[in-house]
């Protein structure tokens, strides 16, 4: 890779293809936080996007979320969604709701045609996000799991590197992230907190995915055993077993990925991949509202490039759009998002059994 | 603590005190690369020690070895070491052999009364290890395991760091440490790819114990279970389990430490501590002959200090010898290193069961 795409170029949209349709059309379901303040204000700035359709499970919720976008032209509560109601006014639905409620959304979604982005990770449960695999195969329409680390340019020039072979063979992989959960919600009652909604747990399912994820992303590789250990002291989580987790990803070739994560630290990020030859490291790796950092080490040189952060949320609806309107199918789909949902799975049955878990 | 402190101080020896006597004179056992290359030469700069004897298995290396210092009186051999020849020209000794072979030579020392400076890993199993802890209590002889990034002063400010609360309480920390053994020792015949001499494996008793230690050292507590996976496939190490491998440190209160090390990738080293309010991050934290980097997060604030660089090897003897000229017992002893035997220990009967072993 030439060093002036490095100067130059570092956020290029290595997957963009030209097209004169659009915008699509979507529809937004789940009005949380980051549906109203990340996610529909990054469609508004998007080339290929628009917001047309605000789904929420209360009719005031939809009605005031009406209001974050000219574009939206419904507010439609979920029972109307799952009538089809506004059908005809979006070509895609975002899935937004808490983990363990996506399937519903996704397979009405899929049943009127539309495409499919839903959020991480996929579903509650192995068997739930089969479920969503199954609804997309069924109706063939396009579908992506949101995972932003995917099209966010530092994570994607660490992963050219990786495959043009300038760290040598990678070697091992350091992961983490971590927020203060009970400083965004401090009543507790969040349903990041409650297994019933957020999965097996809070900080794996919700954050530690992403320095899992990201390794697989970046290695194009599945783990084949995890090992884990986790904890929970403080009240907020006691219906869930992580507030702080670790676990370590076998991946093929021996490339050993070991991530931490809590739900209640300092906001930290950071994704190093150690080669043969050299380093690559994103830190800031995660969080979306942060600029990120990128360093390269090989022999004894070592660089950081500094370089106009994106939008990452723009980035993510800009792809999927571009994609459907050119006809081409977006990555990563949800077969790719079941592996995740299979790791995660093990990941607790690790920290509970204290025992390395085969996923092969 | 001020930031004045960061600036103009950042090296500070925080453990020195003023004497008059000196310097302690030093016996150096094993005439490897690291004591003819490294130690000795630091030994010359040092303000308090000298070294007097050098002692090899060879009389030709001891020999060749006598020119490393000017201050060097008797070249002996191991077996003259033994039966006490020159014993009245040194008061302290440095044991630098392969791993497995410590016991004898400090128990020789401490028979003799001098003070001991053992290299790290203490011995090649838990049972000699209780062995040098033994001999210099029944002999009552001042100790010290030689981890010299307890003396490194990027690892003692941060430590500092820590102890004021600076991250808030330390919630997850990452090491790695590799370096390219084929490349340093191309035979394959180096005692560090042997079982019998380096312990149980070769890059956890060697490199994987840096991040372990300095974990140990700045949480000021020890692991209570670990979890560890390796694996070997370069034939160089077909003797031991841990060309690759990753291993996770349960703490008390739930700080998981996780770390990485290969003997054969990419010389590359770091530690961070992740704390509920901030960060600090040692990178690159461990070679020897490579400046340490300093960073710290806290909130919204980053920032990295460039610090004058110290050769790590002259502080940990100015540190040692410094404390036996003012009659203090230095830190880490016997005792303290016998603990991460424990933890090497475990951390391949981990990888060997998959299962996590616990501590206590």
């Amino acid at each position: 890779m030439e060093l002036s795409s490095y100067l130059d170029e570092f956020a290029r949209r290595d997957w963009e293809e030209p097209t004169e349709e659009g915008p699509v059309r979507f529809a937004m379901v789940g009005m949380g936080w980051w549906t109203r303040t990340q996610a529909i204000p990054a469609v508004a700035e998007s080339d290929y996007c628009e917001t047309t359709v605000v789904v929420s499970r209360s009719e005031e919720k939809a009605a005031e979320a009406a209001t974050l976008a000219d574009s939206i032209e419904h507010a439609i509560t979920g029972e109307q969604f799952h009538d089809g109601v506004a059908a005809d006014a979006y070509d895609a639905v975002y899935v937004c709701t808490p983990n363990a409620t996506h399937l519903e959304y996704v397979e009405t979604a899929a049943a009127l045609g539309k495409a499919v982005l839903c959020e991480k990770p996929m579903e509650g449960s192995v068997e739930r996000a089969r479920g969503i695999v199954d609804a997309v195969a069924a109706h063939d329409v396009p579908d992506m799991v949101a995972y932003r680390m995917q099209t966010e340019p530092a994570v994607r020039r660490a992963k050219e590197l990786l495959e043009a072979g300038f760290i040598g063979d990678p070697v091992s992989v350091h992961g983490h992230m971590s927020q203060r959960l009970p400083e965004m919600f401090p009543d507790g009652k969040h349903w990041r907190y409650r297994r019933d909604l957020a999965g097996p747990g809070s900080t794996v399912t919700d954050i530690g995915l992403y320095p899992m994820n990201t390794a697989r992303f970046l290695l194009d590789a599945d783990p084949v055993a995890v090992s884990a250990t986790m904890a929970s002291e403080h009240e907020a989580f006691a219906d869930v077993p992580d507030e702080y987790a670790s676990f370590t990803m076998h991946f093929p070739d021996d490339v050993f990925a070991t991530c931490t994560a809590s739900q209640n630290a300092a906001q930290s990020s950071h994704l190093k991949v150690v080669g043969t030859e050299g380093e690559v490291t994103v830190e800031p790796a995660f969080f979306h509202r942060q600029d990120r950092g990128f360093r390269l080490a090989r022999g004894d040189a070592r660089l950081a490039v500094e370089f106009e952060q994106v939008d990452q949320m723009r980035e993510e609806f800009d792809y999927f759009g571009n994609h459907l309107l050119t006809g081409r199918a977006p990555h990563p789909d949800a077969a790719h998002g079941l592996v995740d949902m299979r790791v995660i799975e093990a990941v607790y049955e690790s920290a509970e059994r204290g025992a390395t878990v085969s996923l092969t």
